[in-house]
């Protein structure tokens, strides 16, 4: 028998019926003999209909007072469930954050978790109760309500399973997994049975968004094996575990395409190629906060001058380009050039430290379809390209294709 | 400067607008130099929402979630009033139940509370905050969320007041204060300056409901003077002290006509009269939970049998019929008659103590009317009859014109 730590999202958790079939879910683990810690968010909408009331008196709602007001939506829930097991026969036990203690630094609304008292939900266990926890909430040191950001409630589930060292920390969504890319772009896409937290964290960041990163990153600081399903469906879902060595040699070197198109371009042309001129450049957009992704520095021409290209979010742009067009002037640069008509394509993989013809495979597949690679970044276990939008489609289903994603993945 | 607890009701924080209002109440005092102590209802139909959904999942839901699940209630309003406080540039701070903490039993949806910690309120008091309380509300010795049952916010702010030794305990609602009698019967009702708890309570009892009884109770106990204010219109309300002697020998003997029309009457006709025929004949009632409220026994007949009539609430009228009639046959009686177009009307006043004609002027004014009086009980500071529902309203007249009660009450 195992200990399993389960969270439901707000959808799963949206309407009276929806907690009973979560309570079925539930109380079939329990009837099989596992011991179940179910950690829940807030009905699908509460919180933002909560935080829409707080908007009508302050514009920016007192941090503190936010989270005693939001936090109350989980606690709806945790209640519900209970009920729920309890009709069925099951004993069971619902847990604010302040009751479990989930303690967290005093950074309201973004809170960090420190530590957890697992006594309780020891004794529940022990006793044959299921414990329901409510997510995205802890309290500090003070017993002040504090919340954890929004998704916060993944964060919550991993935190518990790695206090509890559960077998497995199970995330129930609205989708069965994680796919190699967006089954809405390729339709041969596929649900991946296994992932490691490296190649799900970088998925995730581009763009393939299931659950939070935070979350991802605590798993995998921890080892807690973490398992996206679906709520509404049967199925083993996606299992994301550590990179096991032996595993990888029998891995194909790509697992996935992400892609995102929130990004706009921006272009400083002809500045003096010398030392320090990065910083002088990229210095004033991180000091007002604007986030750098892609970065890119020409060869000098011939007049020892070159191009500087960097990538921020598109909502980022204008803002960046004024301050660009000043570090233009101020560096006697020939002007700035900006696009918003881009997008990001990456292929991701653990399997890429070891294949190193991967790269030209990927700009030997996008040069068959004639799709002109505009900027190219590099990690260990992911290469992006940033090209024209319109190609966006084309590029994911060539490189799914290429990269034979469509098969299934051999066995792990 | 005084140091006030202020009650608001879910009336009085049933809209955005309204807890603005509130907001804007709560600083008017602040701003005149008093410490400020505010407790909070959950707003108007939100408790009611909570239980439905509940109530779908569970016919009776369990004591210890529900308590969970209705507290949030009063945790959303808190959360809002402090905000708009901070919004108008008053210090405050929000505290739930637990947090604050208010220790009860572990008696879920009726916990009675044991003990305030005062130390973290009188800390923000000192620091010129205020303190917004969650009413209904407490935590028993393990965490576990409790609540006091309908109308425990009362409760909450006198105990409140009693810790904290309070000025004053002000229960702001949608009436103005209490009345001689109800308003809707007798247009010259008037609005009482003050009146003591015992009168209070037994104005409350009988029907006139404006707070909580226990909350009443709670205050007499601890001599918290307790006042009744509208949120919506200006006014001193009215002012619940205690029975000052020297205020008495002032006072007209009756503050109130109280009535309600709630009850049935039952009567086992015919019964041997000898000793221990009360309790057999209502402790069957009672063992099935049956409040009895009025009882007489008349003197026996000629042929040593007795009639033997008690009043319920119409709602146990047939469960109590039912035991009755087991009773008759059991006594072997003449059988029993149940009558549930009764009503009951009550005069009120400590200064009956010291009036002995208070009674038969009662009686000689029903008389004045036609008006049969069925059954009579008293006690030493009420009078009440039990008389044919249609007559209700011209008995409370007569009886309101009688004590003189549209007179402006001689100052205490």
């Amino acid at each position: 028998m195992s200990l399993f730590v389960q969270k439901y999202g707000g959808t799963s958790v949206g309407s009276i019926e929806r907690i009973e079939a979560v309570a079925d879910k539930v109380a079939g683990f329990r009837g099989q003999g596992h011991d179940m810690v179910v950690v829940l968010s807030a009905m699908s909408g509460e919180t933002n209909r909560l935080i829409a009331l707080a908007s009508q008196i302050q514009e920016r709602p007192d941090p503190r007072e936010l989270d005693v007001l939001i936090s109350t939506g989980e606690q709806v829930t945790i209640a519900l469930l209970t009920m729920a097991l309890k009709k069925r026969g099951y004993d069971a036990c619902s847990y604010t954050g302040g009751q479990i203690k989930i303690l967290t630094d005093n950074a309201h609304t973004k809170a960090r978790i420190q530590r957890i008292d697992i006594a309780r939900m020891r004794d529940d266990l022990n006793g044959g109760r299921v414990v329901v926890v409510a997510g995205f909430q802890g309290v500090d040191e003070h017993g002040d309500i504090t919340t954890l950001g929004r998704g916060g409630s993944d964060t919550t589930g991993v935190a518990l399973a790695a206090a509890l060292n559960a077998n497995e920390c199970q995330i129930y969504t609205d989708v069965d997994g994680v796919y190699t890319t967006d089954p809405r772009v390729v339709d041969s896409a596929r649900r991946l049975e296994r992932i490691t937290f490296e190649e799900m964290l970088e998925m995730a960041s581009l763009g393939s968004k299931v659950l939070q990163i935070r979350a991802v990153e605590f798993a995998g600081k921890y080892k807690v094996p973490l398992r996206i399903l679906s709520t509404f469906e049967e199925g083993d879902g996606t299992l994301i575990t550590l990179d096991e060595e032996d595993d990888n040699m029998e891995q194909p070197s790509v697992s996935g395409i992400a892609f995102n198109r929130d990004e706009a371009k921006l272009t400083i042309r002809g500045v003096p190629d010398k030392p320090g001129i990065a910083t002088r450049i990229l210095a004033p957009i991180g000091n007002k906060g604007i986030d750098v992704d892609v970065i890119v520095q020409n060869v000098s021409a011939a007049d020892g001058t070159t191009d500087f290209t960097f990538t921020v979010h598109r909502n980022e742009l204008e803002g960046a380009r004024k301050l660009l067009e000043a570090v233009s002037t101020e560096l006697d640069a020939r002007g700035v050039v900006v696009d918003d008509r881009i997008a990001k394509v990456s292929i991701v993989g653990v399997g890429m430290r070891s294949h190193t013809r991967v790269a030209s495979r990927m700009f030997e597949a996008l040069s068959a379809d004639n799709i002109n690679i505009q900027m190219i970044t590099t990690s260990e276990i992911k290469i992006s390209v940033i090209i024209d939008e319109r190609y966006l489609e084309l590029a994911v289903r060539a490189l799914h294709s290429a990269f034979e994603l469509s098969e299934p993945r051999a066995a792990g």
